[in-house]
């Protein structure tokens, strides 16, 4: 089998490994704008070669790894460039902007629009890693409007890369994913901020930190080329959470400057059933 | 050596699991007011015997670790019962009103006033770990009240667990650790409780949360029997970075509205230094 990886960093990197453990007599083509990101994965071994967009004809799969604002223009000119066979499926973590424009593309029925909840904080094709995707759930959208020979292939890869399958439909996916992904990146980010201006002296203030700082903290590592775009495609939905987060943050406040503790262990009490809740969630380690 | 701890839980446990190893010939006994814990710490070998406060007297080294609340409490309770060569040492979140608890007791030369800054997210003394003091920092406040001979003894320890230290006045300690702990612990619970709100499915949702999530929202499961009082003790510290948290929240939340996105990267972008700045925080894996 052929296949094509655009963008190959830590998302994309870490899909070609896996596919060529299980498929070991694939021929994996990188194609990345970024000259010294395709040249690092070829010498890591992650890809076989490094290609363009010509070479997506003869693909029999094309795994788009790239920021959503990339992913939006590129996307139309891939499908415009594959073979009528060549599934298409992209990892973006915004749906709604993705599958609006592809809708109505000669060659939408090859493509799968796909989020596969997976990836840390690092990036680059030197942060790929194998089995990055076991046991993690990937969101599939508008499954009706890819082929079905097509959806077959696809789910039979994801199957032995022992991914778990939701379907959802774009707006609910963005809505949803607001909450449990791009939120939790934003109070990290606005908490790094917090702490970094406050203590000037840093070498001295951080010696106190410990790992509960550091675990909450460890997005605002995140590349701000991948997630500015996502929060611009996502912007309403971002608003929305990030207004709630801050009212309930300004409750707990008032209940402090009130000294009403009994309502601040209530607080902390209830959200304890995370607990409970975290337990159904599959952990990169 | 006789060694007590008082309130084997996580931290204290973890104390004595070490210290047993560091002088396998010591004694370790348990003074707990929860009987099944002190029970249950006998039967994991974490003490050799349950005690009260009686035994304090023949005690070489007293561990106080229980919530800061009920450290106020019984810290002048076990100066007044331990031997004159007893050295107490303490392991609160907060030690400006523990300090002033102890200023003036008589034996005010006993007491080291001490905050490890080691943990998890888990108590009792089934969640005690060997070797979860290694690499931490240890932070020492008001170390010229303590006797000298007791500093030496309580320094012998902390070396052989391998512990930093850093020496700090009260006010400045409880200043710092609001920032790099307190609101850590807060942004959390209140992350935790904005997605457990929203979405009311919970199986279904949860299922699209990623390890960013479980990171970022942790320090949600930590007991509220500990924070209530940390935070009752360090109210105007806590409250004081929770306003520049929102604030800094606030100012996001405005880029997005106002579709500002190349300062949405700027501000992600100056905070990724984050990165460099952690890599001198020691943790546990």
């Amino acid at each position: 089998m052929n296949v094509t990886i655009v963008g190959i960093g830590l998302i994309g990197g870490s899909f070609a490994k896996d596919f060529k453990e299980l498929y070991p007599d694939s021929k994996v083509t990188g194609v990345d704008k970024n000259e010294s990101n395709a040249n690092e994965a070829l010498e890591l071994g992650i890809i076989d070669q490094i290609k363009d967009y010509d070479s997506l004809a003869t693909s029999d799969i094309v795994f788009v790894s790239i920021p959503v604002n990339a992913l939006m223009l590129e996307l139309p000119r891939i499908l415009d460039a594959v073979g009528d066979g060549t599934l298409v499926m992209d990892a973006g973590s915004t749906k709604k902007l993705i599958c609006k424009t592809v809708d109505g593309h000669p060659k939408r029925r090859n493509f799968l629009a796909c989020h596969p909840i997976a990836g840390t904080e690092f990036s680059g094709p030197s942060a790929a890693i194998n089995g990055l995707y076991a046991g993690k759930t990937n969101i599939i959208c508008e499954v009706e409007k890819t082929a079905f020979k097509l959806q077959e292939k696809a789910l039979e890869i994801f199957q032995k890369m022992k991914m778990r399958i939701r379907y959802m439909n774009p707006d609910a996916h963005d809505k949803h994913i607001a909450y449990v992904s791009h939120l939790s990146h934003i109070s990290s980010f606005m908490l790094g901020k917090t702490v970094i201006e406050k203590e000037k002296n840093e070498r001295d203030i951080f010696d106190m930190a410990g790992s509960g700082f550091e675990s909450t903290v460890r997005l605002a590592k995140s590349s701000p080329d991948m997630w500015t775009p996502i929060f611009e495609q996502n912007r309403e939905n971002v608003i929305e959470t990030l207004e709630e987060y801050i009212q309930n943050l300004e409750t707990f406040k008032k209940l402090l400057v009130d000294n009403d503790f009994e309502n601040v262990y209530q607080e902390m009490n209830n959200t304890n059933r995370i607990k409970q809740i975290l337990k159904g969630i599959p952990l990169t380690k």
